[in-house]
């Protein structure tokens, strides 16, 4: 596994209230997403993405029941994205082996992708994925879709 | 405050199990840190950094009674580095001033920076941060000191 992050994602219980905080507030741009589910910022080669806390839970498999969305802390997981599928399956058997659990086998995602979950010793979620609209550049980085 | 993340925050029970997990199974090669306290892994201009659980907490004034250590998500802290003591208190206004809560007003900290803590509407912390022994690039990239 090379040593970077894709992307971490803030688990969000009001979409468009999270965008206004970062787009209107603190006047960030939004770089992809799906309008009223998911948007994405470009930080410089990885990304911030957010998702709804609920949806990001089932995604991980992590159990809601070990969600409490009034706390400080939770409802965050960090994304490794690779170049294929065979390289999601490798990825995650590497982490096992190294001494993760796997939350999630890797699967065909509903967005068109594939990816599975592992936990790190202390349980910080990673999602290793494969996502065919996105660029992986050579040293890792991530390019998002160019806008019309 | 510009759009990009020095460094994501992993709440750890015991270090040393996080940083065999990472390095001797993942492959990943220590930047910085104190032995048996805090370890930062280069990620590529941003870092990924283990600290305790318990002092995570703490630092970030989140209430350890909010902390379920065995849960598969929490404990994971962002910061946003900048280059001066006085930039960090006005980042914290312009967090504050977009919607977020101050957690911790900036302080004088023990490893010799100066910093303070924000909550986004969803509770994510984030650390902001100015830190005289890292270096801060123009493209907001981060340098970890040289080993010798």
């Amino acid at each position: 596994m090379e040593q970077r992050l894709t992307m971490v994602t803030l688990g969000v219980r009001d979409l468009a209230r999270a965008r206004a905080f970062y787009e209107e507030g603190l006047g960030w741009t939004l770089g992809d997403g799906v309008e009223g589910q998911v948007a994405f910022y470009d930080l410089g080669g990885m990304l911030l993405g957010l998702y709804g806390l609920e949806a990001l839970a089932e995604d991980a498999k992590t159990a809601l029941a070990e969600l409490s969305p009034g706390r400080n802390f939770g409802g965050m997981t960090l994304a490794y994205n690779v170049r294929d599928k065979a390289a999601v399956d490798a990825t995650l058997k590497e982490a096992e082996a190294a001494g993760a659990t796997l939350l999630k086998a890797a699967e065909e995602v509903f967005w068109g992708g594939y990816s599975g979950y592992f936990a790190d010793p202390d349980g910080h979620p990673w999602e290793v994925a494969f996502n065919p609209f996105w660029t992986l550049n050579d040293d890792g980085s991530v390019s998002l879709p160019k806008k019309d």
